[in-house]
């Protein structure tokens, strides 16, 4: 199946009859494999609530911080703003209440502003993926890492209790960042894939990976790494000049973007779960190839979410503006980032500091 | 004059007649100061946007990397949810849309949630005070950083424009974190400050400072640094063990919390901003301090505010979790963050990093 | 059991176990009541959206307007504000952005202000429940008005679909309102209920509701009427004068409203029901005793909300405030008003007239 | 000046340099009418913060009840609905919290729902304009209704205070409305006004009410009568069908709603304001002509609004279905509604009963 440029990648795939949403109540079978794979508990522990940010050691954060050399710092998130994209329903309004929203206060008569933002938090713009964002529908329930329920006790319609995403927070990311420039490998933007086959040049796969860090001359990637994937599908969003186009150039550019994307196949995400990374992420909204078949390296809808997050804990950072390290050629620095400790809350905003 | 310990800061300071809000047609002469001492533009020029955050050069990142020896980590950001403390009439409400918000998708039966967020978001529990949330109000009309007005272009009810948290964000901080530790100075939690002279012990002057840097034995503090400020106040909305409050205790700590604060006095404020530093921060909601006395180290409310951030540039974070630093005695470190990059906010929510 | 004045009745009652909340998966036996006692389809047939609303004939509405005799109106709504009553978790937050938002435009000059909200729209102060707001857990999912359930086509984190008040709302309710005056009945007003007994002055029963007609002088309850019930207690939080109290005592105020409620006990509900009124309300949150005793005539939490709204479609307004109906003692008058046409919503907000 | 169809109103205007937003500073003049033209005290005194609706006496009230003679009821609200029409940077948002959002509770399984909603609630959809929308920007502040000011006591970031809707929410809407069928008088659906001149089929004149009327069949508007027009414009965003429509056809629809509409001319309004009429309202999102060309019947944007709102206090109701009406030909008939009671709200929210 061929999707037309432009056209969301939801409603093609609702039509297509490939994203059913299916009724708790309906016969299709569950999917168990979480129940008879062993994906809990992890290997973390039953109690644990954070995941792979756990592997982190001292000697890891001291080697990481040596990669800074240059003295250069790079900031890693996007603009926030109401004509950015977002996927489904999800929106971003803001206002600034008063205009100035207090004051004069005092004979040095200091007025001040707030902004009053209404959102999805964790899931609009440059976003982390914390446990309580995907799951699998199990004959049990709706399964999320190390063997939470969604009928769990402290999971409610006001946060996700132990499914939080203060619990990885309060940890933090610091590591080894890793540049992988698939740009420089395919010799120019990626597109959007058209098939599944590991031949489709909008699909990574673990052979790229390994090509990449080669060419790229850094070390393997290794145990708490944090490895980051240059698409340049994120260049149809704009980092920088976002604000030249109308209002019709935006509309189209914010479709075409949510269209589908090019990025990691099934391959590359074990790759980089055997080779114990901690966290991945990419200039795309779900750091993983997403296109119309569903098959090889792709072979379903996000699988490497599935596959990495809720299996194995190792969390996700979507929509990063990887421009600065790629014009640098910042291929490996000291990545030091932790989301916001929000209460049960799924997912965080961010805007990473590379430092190299 | 002397405030009742619990009682919200702003309602015994509005019925002292400290805190009136003046209307924009009132007959009180305007705060002039800013358009004759010189306060725009900035040392950064005209054009600029960003403040203090341009001081910092590759050889200062250098050097602060290598202030990771122990390879630890510090996540220095507080809980953010509905019940902790907020300023005035701002809140925090979040809700999980659904549970789960979307799916099963696909044979893999993939769910996901989201949450749906509306608050102040630059202006509750940890947070980064950006150009555009303090001014004062001059003849020619609401003067901000570097000589901006809330009338200028592009400044609207629905974002602040050139003065948008966004131009700090993009370069982002990296730099010598200094923690001083006033509580192992004073001996203990430190109270709020009932008068304002340099001898209160809610007050921490500009010697106290110089005397916190020479016990702790590390070196003075220098340009591009990054200075917090531990107060003990901050124990009081604790960040470990809140949840074991019931709601009548959380209410009362709230109020005491908001009843005012110690910090830094004026004498400090402008010693930091002496030596150049290009952040300052606290366990506390202001970084300074308030209190009922308004003479001598805190002559209006927050002095400090106006003098390193609308004068200088030098933005504020407030709220800190500084609890770790202190048992480590982590005196200096490798302090890495950026605020988000929200179009037209006027501040940013954190969780920042810190390594040692 | 007993609970003290001022303490919330969910505090209370969860803590007495009353109001546990049971996960879907466990052992607890579903109610099937709705199942096996024949709920559905309603008398308005399988496919109706609107219950009770439907009965309304043009005969009922040419009555119903020759009850406008002295041409005075009321208006039932109470104030929506912050500092208002809420149910549980829920809230109300209003900012102006901009102040003024929007202008000036053209050579008049034209600024305008809009209002942002956030809040829990339709359950909120005074408040209509709709279809999607009540329902029952069932062993074969949570059981809606009309045999609807949460996992039907259309119902979503985005809206409740064919529960959407939208369908209530397109009809309207126009209808001879009835008052009953209990505080008249009782001689002042009615207490939280302590026990589940008929005679518990807080609980009005089916014979109370016939005294009141009797006493009042009107003709008896009947087909398509609108019932509303003044208890007294709506004025804890009293429609004119709450903004003379400080902020301690509308804390006060706000608990010992929402600590319970005098209303209508199941019997008073069950004649109401075969009565074939279309709406029944009050001056309370609930329009229905609520208390700690679950028995007899208060046998289960919310009992009237089940056998009124989810069983019959008789859907219910409520903290009405009825004080000018009162004080005119205007038993029967001309009640018209519909709920917003919210898609998806569970309620409505109102502001409901009456003529008279 | 002619504009394309489809192209938003606002961003013609704005480029044509008609819409060009004037900051508080600049050198153009304010526009002083209000201030030496009388506007202040209205006829209801200087306290009043009502406007029109006072004018409603016992008398009218039974008058206009005698209308209801076929027992018909009209509800006049359309869907509120995230894909529907909003002016400028309105938005609407709503999510069901959990689904359920709270329970089981009790041995009956109470399981409930609420909505979440961020909006501007008083200006989307179908809207009441109340005293805080609009004023004009003269040489001492902005001018509201009946003398007040943006800067006047109780108007804050939070609210509009004497300037909020609530005030006339307390006595409500209860008149003899009148539906002016233009599409019979021109013959079809109103075209968006391509000039100013009282030719322009999409300008309703004065003489145009008055041929209504007449042709009509109904007595002339009087005092205290609710004035409504149908224009056939709303029905680009139909009321009944707009779910049948793709997203595509959704968005060109919301375009061409928004880019002008048919409608009042001045002389119309003048015509209605010497009526005595208490309010205006239309099935378009101004209720007045709003088109290119600004001189005659539209000489400036939203000069009905100045003229009948912020002078005269005479309300206006936006975004009306009127299609039952003008279905049975309901030209006049009993109108009873009240906004919604939001304290400091610019207007409400509603769906208005017709009776007749």
């Amino acid at each position: 199946m061929r999707i037309k440029k432009g056209v969301n990648i939801f409603t093609s795939l609702v039509t297509a009859g490939v994203f059913v949403a299916i009724a708790p109540g309906s016969a299709l079978a569950a999917n168990d494999e979480p129940l008879t794979g062993g994906w809990a508990p992890s290997e973390w522990g039953a109690d644990d609530m954070a995941g792979s940010v756990n592997t982190t050691t001292p000697r890891m954060v001291v080697k990481a911080a040596r990669l800074v050399k240059r003295g250069k710092v790079a900031t890693l998130g996007k603009i926030y703003a109401q004509d950015a994209p977002a996927f489904g329903s999800r929106g971003w309004r803001m206002t600034i209440p008063g205009l100035p929203t207090g004051g004069p206060f005092g004979n040095q008569e200091l007025v001040y502003n707030d902004e009053y933002l209404s959102t999805e938090i964790g899931q609009i713009g440059t976003q982390f993926d914390g446990p309580g964002h995907i799951g699998v529908r199990t004959s049990k329930g709706d399964f999320f890492y190390n063997g939470r329920y969604l009928t769990d006790a402290g999971v409610s319609a006001y946060g996700m209790g132990p499914l939080g995403v203060e619990h990885v927070a309060k940890i933090g990311f610091v590591c080894r960042g890793v540049l992988l420039d698939a740009v420089a490998l395919r010799g120019g933007q990626l597109p959007i894939p058209v098939e599944a086959s590991p031949s489709d040049p909008g699909i990574i796969t673990a052979e790229d990976v390994k090509t990449m860090i080669r060419k790229q001359g850094i070390a393997p990637i290794g145990e708490g790494d944090c490895v980051f994937l240059y698409t340049g599908h994120g260049n149809i969003w704009h980092p920088t000049n976002w604000d030249s186009y109308d209002a019709a150039e935006k509309t189209r550019r914010v479709a075409e973007f949510n269209s589908g994307e090019p990025g990691f196949g099934i391959s590359a995400c074990e790759y980089l779960a055997s080779r114990k990374i901690i966290l991945w992420g990419a200039d795309t909204w779900a750091s993983e190839a997403v296109g119309p078949g569903f098959a090889g390296e792709t072979s379903q809808p996000f699988e490497c979410h599935i596959k990495l997050m809720t299996k194995r804990g190792i969390w996700n950072l979507e929509n990063m503006d990887l421009s600065q390290l790629v014009a640098d050629k910042a291929y490996e620095f000291l990545f030091a980032w932790s989301p916001l400790k929000i209460k049960g809350g799924t997912g965080s905003p961010g805007n990473p500091v590379a430092m190299y």
